[in-house]
């Protein structure tokens, strides 16, 4: 399906700041950009750059007072998500080197303290996908879904905790799981059609039989229709905004629609 | 000025065959990509990467008949271009890292056979910007833009012994040229607004006091409004479309106007 | 001084597992290689690659039973280390793009959670070296090293918490106040001259006035002769030597000496 | 076999000069380096970095005066190379991304002008390794091996014109052939084990089946025991030393003999 995307910021600041973007998708296996639109105000300089994981970001300064920000996209991606029980985990000896940055302990997935927890959830699977699609699933079962249940500090031990989260959290649990058990995941941030309200979105992927596989703890049925924005080790790497000062969120506006419906700009 | 520009291909081949396109402008220090469209028929999966130049690149398969790209963006550039007559060559010891690789001669800028010419152009001028203008002043002079006169294997050697040339020749010419004094050059290929007649275009820039300065020996004023699409040694890494295989060209289209004027689609 | 540093770890595994290491030191800014020597027994081919950190790493898989593996160098490096009062923070729009990161909140350093901490010891200090020196000054007056008080899992926010620690405590800790007040600052793990008693060390730096300065709270006086192996966010992405599997240490012997005084092998 | 390599290179200047130094081999796929030394008279400070094909340079500013560079080797490389004559050709497609920019035309590797030399050369071969095989075996029995028959502006189009060359001249051949043929092929400095007489040496690598394999049309047979310094596109990217201003070369000692013997310092 082709989706339109929307996605607007307007935010008041009291003095000039430095600010990073992370708004720009990337055409990669599960999706092509067809039609991408970024815009700032007031207009500013903008320098463009690639972080270590492969995300377009972009710096500029902010000057004091108001300013909006606003991207969309038209995105060709798949209505399903792959799905292979059979899949094996990889050899550690055959991950390829980027990969491997993908199985360290991170800020909000302490990997290292839970080869117990992961043992115990794993418990007798073979080594292949059915592992991470146990632990997609016990997430699934054991932690509620509570909006504003969390904050920008809580990490996955705080989660295992509270038994509590929003996607980030439903994510970063996943995520820490999987490292445990020697299995590559990383953070992925982006849109999901019909998620429900919309929102920005954040779900993980495995490394499973030399690919990268979706797993969305959050949703009942791991859906497609998804647009990636960027990936990371966990949330601390992926912020679509990040501003050095003091700001207010003054508005945020999502939209995920099929092209050509009508109900973009 | 923004300006719209759109690029349009359409080719016939008579089997699949491997290409690679070079055809997403980034964001960087001239320009802001304020809008941008990516499309391909008939559609296929692409997988996107980025060269050693930065550049964003699409690599995929088309299957056997004619396919058509077409790109199209809103790029806010600077109605100039920089110039500072004083700027000072920057020390081999000071040159960033990343740059010492454009001192190198490649496929078409020879620059290891042209020191004694070099070393004539510039003279006695001091060690600044004044011996880049005086190269692209030499050539404006000494070489003659004669449409069709060179073709894919011509070289910067070749070109002063021709003395004619089209852009892409004007630019290896003075690419090898500043090479052969030291100075870093680069290739850079995308679209020049009020271009006679318009078409894709190259030229090169060099790195002076610094940063990276614009040249243009095919232009009587070197002027801004220009759109860069891609950064290389030479032409040899810069080719917008790279099919491997047999094909036919049927048709190109290239505009560029100033954003909401009604000349595009 | 030229100093002359072994390493030599013995281990014990009872199936074949992947390992990594990241043992090879790098010329740079204070330190030059000039001898260096790779030893692993028993011998087995070895895959090298450069993580995002620049640091040299080794993969290979080792047979069952036991492995050494033994590095010596000869280094020079300087005996003091650079101390600018006055060197001021770098505003972040004048970050280079790859120092970015280092602002990051990461597995070990959470800075997001010490923003008051932060600002509570750097007080009215002026925007400069002088903050990342109080900070460091203050982990010397407020923690206290205790020899085994920490474990693999220990974060800054623990240390922060117990008031002791090892020295990849106390960096730690620098680094997560460091980045509380947005300046820069990377974990180094290496060897230092003269440690009592002799182990492989960690410190952090901080990026001030355009370049990587050196603070080690757990030294008196912050010494040279430092022999830098890897950088990282921190203790996560610097592990010496990963082994994904079960393990024995049977042995680690390291020395620093200055070179030519016949305590080597 | 364990290697020890021996360069000693030793230079007159009249200025202070930039340098840069492309002599650190790297621990790979078909060598593991034991022990290395590298020594610089007079000592200077140097800066390290990884160049675009991952090889280890420094950067240095040496005074006028001599100056001497020497390094020397453990390497533990193997006594064969790799033949398979059924590895088939990797289809574009498959060709993994940082292999691409190994297809294009180069200083001096011409390759989009040998085509059809290539085609005639290589006839109606199947796909795979033999086409390469065929491809240096001619060069073998068409090309006449003449010590100092070429310089350094000579490209593969010289050498096909003048029928004879040096080592350089055989791998740019080698080289331009193969990426007429679409496929990658690299150029590799280094040290080969009883070359006559003895010298710096360069080879080839194309990519076949997934993988590098070594050719060499210099010798009678390809043999093992090469240690590898450096790859590029040709050799403009893999000069050992780079002087960016006057110099005379004094002395150049090389020697690579098995570790043990007694042979080196």
């Amino acid at each position: 399906m082709i989706l339109d995307a929307t996605c607007q910021l307007s935010y008041q600041i009291t003095e000039d700041v430095a600010v990073i973007f992370m708004l720009r998708p990337r055409t990669g296996v599960a999706q092509s950009i067809l039609h991408e639109e970024f815009s700032i105000y007031p207009p500013v300089p903008i320098l463009e750059f690639t972080d270590v994981y492969g995300n377009l970001c972009q710096r500029t300064t902010m000057p004091a007072g108001e300013f909006q920000i606003s991207v969309r996209y038209h995105v060709d991606v798949a209505d399903g998500i792959d799905v292979d029980p059979n899949a094996p985990l990889t050899p550690m000896e055959f991950l390829p080197t980027d990969v491997i940055q993908f199985l360290l302990p991170s800020r909000y997935c302490q990997s290292d303290m839970m080869t117990e927890m992961a043992r115990s959830i794993v418990g007798n699977l073979p080594p292949n996908y059915s592992q991470v699609w146990e632990i997609h699933d016990w997430i699934r079962r054991e932690i509620t879904y509570v909006f504003e249940s969390s904050n920008a500090s809580t990490s996955a031990v705080d989660t295992l905790a509270s038994r509590c989260g929003v996607c980030r959290d439903f994510a970063h649990l996943g995520i820490a799981l999987c490292r445990a058990m020697s299995i590559p995941a990383r953070m992925v941030v982006g849109f999901l059609h019909e998620l429900q309200p919309m929102d920005l979105h954040a779900w993980f992927e495995a490394f499973i039989g030399g690919r990268w596989y979706t797993f969305d703890a959050t949703q009942p049925n791991t859906k497609g229709n998804r647009i990636v924005i960027a990936y990371g080790r966990d949330a601390a790497d992926v912020a679509l905004a990040t501003i050095f000062g003091e700001f207010q969120l003054n508005r945020m506006f999502v939209s995920v629609n099929p092209a050509g419906t009508g109900d973009g700009v």
